[in-house]
C-alpha cells in the first residue's frame, strides 16, 4: 500500500511525506497516535496526524532537549520527564553518567506500547535507571516530594492534552519541583507558525517571572513545521546556561559519548542561543 | 483559481502550498521562471518548480547570504554578486555605507523583469550603485580586471545552469578576482538533501584548497528543502569570520541599519557557524 501523509502548519502550508503502509493506528482516550512506514524517513510516529518523530531525524529533537539542560546542571542524579512516551528523551538523559533515577511520566500508554513495539532502538528501555509512569504529568508535578536536579518537559502541540504544559501554572509547580539549583528544559513549538505564538509568549513570560534565568533556544528538525524549532531553558538557581563553567563541563563531558550524538556538540550549546530577531521580537515583552 | 505547489526534495518528502494564482510563467531559454500568489507566503518565485523565494521569508537568505561576509571585510567597497536576479542580495549589500559599486551577472533577464514586475520592493532597483549585467557568471569571473573587495554567488541548485557553480575552477576564478583581503560567501544547499551531498563536498573541498580560510554556516529558511539551509563563507587574506575584529565591526556596523533586519545579527553572526555532527560529516575530509 501506498499513500500520502500531509501535515498542514498553517492554514495552506505544508509537509508532504510518501507512505507505504500504516503499521499501527489506535484512537485513544487522549489522542489518535500511528506509527507509518516512509522510504525516506524510517518508521514515523504521529499523534492526531502532527508528526512527533521519524526514526532517521529524532536524533535532533532528543539530543537538543536533553544535553543543554543536563549539561547545565553539574551533577544532575533525579531527572523527571513529563511526556515523551517513545523513550528517546529518557535514552539522552541515561547517556550522563552522573544520573541515578529517571522518572518519565507519560499520560497515554499506548505512546509506550506502540513506541516499544515499533520503535524499539528509540529507547533505553531496559535500562535499570528508568521508571515509567503512566498517567498525568501536570498532577504528578503538583506532588514531587524529593526535588528533582532537571525536569524536562517532552509533551505535544499546545492543543489537546498537552495545552496545561504551557501554562504558567505548571511552569510554577516544575519550579517548586525542582532542586535549588534545578534545570528545566521544555519543547517550544515553531517561531515560524504563527498561531502557536501566544502560547510560546505565555511560556516565556511566566518562565521569565518565576525562574531566575530563561532563555530559548532552536534546533533544526526537518519534519516539525517550517523545520525550525524552538525549546526553552530556564534555572532556578540562575545558572547561565552559557556561562564559563558550563561550556567547561560541555567540552569535558561531551567527550564520555561523542560518537553517540549526531547533533549536539560544545559549537552547537554556544550557538543555539542566537535567535534571529523575528523570533526574538515574538516572545519578547 | 486555487491549487497547491509541490516541491519534493527526495523522492517522497516534500513542501505543499496553497496557491491563489499564477502570476507570471515563462519557459525561458535557461529554465522555467514563475512568480505565484499564495496565502501563505506572499509572492512567491519557482524556477523549474523549486522556491526560490516568497515576500515572507525571502528576508532569511539575503540577510544571511550577505552581512555576515560583508561584515567580515574591513572597508567593502566593490562587491560583485553572481546570479540574484530577484535583487534580495543586492539590495542587502547596498545597505553599508562603504559599498560604492555592486556588479550583478544574472544569466537569465526574464527573473530580472519578472522580479521588477511582481515583486518590486525585494529589489533596491533605482539605486545609482547597482549595475545590472545580463550575462554568465562563470564566464564574467574569468574577466575580472578590477578585484572585488566581496563576490556573492547568489544562484540556483547545482542542475541546471548553476552546475558550475559549485565547481572548483569557478572557485578559483572567484579567488583571482577578489582583492587581497577579499572574502566570497555562496549558498550550498540543504544538508538534509542526501542528493547534494557531493555537490557540497566538492564546493567545501574546492574552497578548502584555494582559500587561506573557509567555514560552512547555517540558516533556518521555512521554504527551503527541510527548513535548513547551508552558505559558504571563504577568505582570501585569511580574515576568521568569528575573529575579534571582525565581531566588534559586526556589533558597531550592525547599529547603522538594525532597525532593517529580521534575521541577522551579532549573536547570530556568531552562532550561525555552529554546525551539528552530522552537518560536520558531510563536508569534512
Amino acid at each position: 500500500m501506498s499513500s500520502t501523509f500531509n501535515e498542514f502548519y498553517n492554514e495552506k502550508t505544508g509537509l508532504t511525506i510518501g507512505v507505504n503502509g500504516i503499521l499501527f493506528s489506535e484512537q485513544t482516550p487522549y489522542q489518535k497516535v500511528e506509527i507509518l512506514e516512509t522510504d525516506s524517513w524510517g518508521r514515523m510516529m504521529t499523534i492526531d496526524g502532527m508528526v512527533m518523530l521519524s526514526e532517521k531525524d529524532e536524533f535532533v529533537y532528543h539530543e537538543m532537549l536533553t544535553h543543554v539542560g543536563m549539561f547545565s546542571h553539574p551533577q544532575p542524579e533525579r531527572v523527571l520527564i513529563i511526556g515523551g512516551g517513545d523513550g528517546g528523551t529518557a535514552r539522552e538523559v541515561m547517556r550522563h553518567p552522573s544520573v541515578k533515577k529517571v522518572d518519565m511520566v507519560e499520560i497515554d500508554e499506548v505512546v509506550v506500547q506502540a513506541s516499544k513495539e515499533f520503535l524499539p532502538q528509540v529507547g533505553d528501555w531496559g535500562n535499570p535507571k528508568l521508571n515509567v509512569v503512566i498517567g498525568d504529568g501536570i498532577e504528578f508535578v503538583k506532588d514531587i516530594s524529593v526535588p528533582y536536579d532537571v525536569i524536562i518537559i517532552d509533551g505535544s502541540d499546545p492543543v489537546g492534552p498537552a495545552a496545561g504544559l504551557f501554562e504558567g501554572e505548571f511552569m510554577q509547580a516544575c519550579y517548586d519541583g525542582l532542586s535549588e539549583d534545578g534545570i528545566l528544559t521544555a519543547q517550544t513549538e515553531s517561531p515560524w507558525v504563527e498561531s502557536y505564538h501566544p502560547s510560546m509568549k505565555q511560556v516565556y513570560t511566566a518562565l521569565d517571572d518565576i525562574y531566575a534565568v530563561s532563555k530559548m533556544y532552536l534546533a533544526y528538525i526537518p519534519l516539525y513545521p517550517a523545520g525550525m524549532w524552538s525549546f526553552s531553558f530556564a534555572s532556578k538557581g540562575g545558572t547561565d546556561p552559557l556561562a564559563e563553567v558550563v561550556l567547561q563541563r560541555v567540552e569535558n563531558g561531551v567527550m564520555r559519548f561523542e560518537d553517540e550524538l549526531k547533533y549536539y556538540n560544545p559549537e552547537v550549546h554556544r550557538g543555539c542561543f542566537a535567535l534571529p530577531n523575528f523570533v526574538k521580537d515574538i516572545i519578547e515583552p
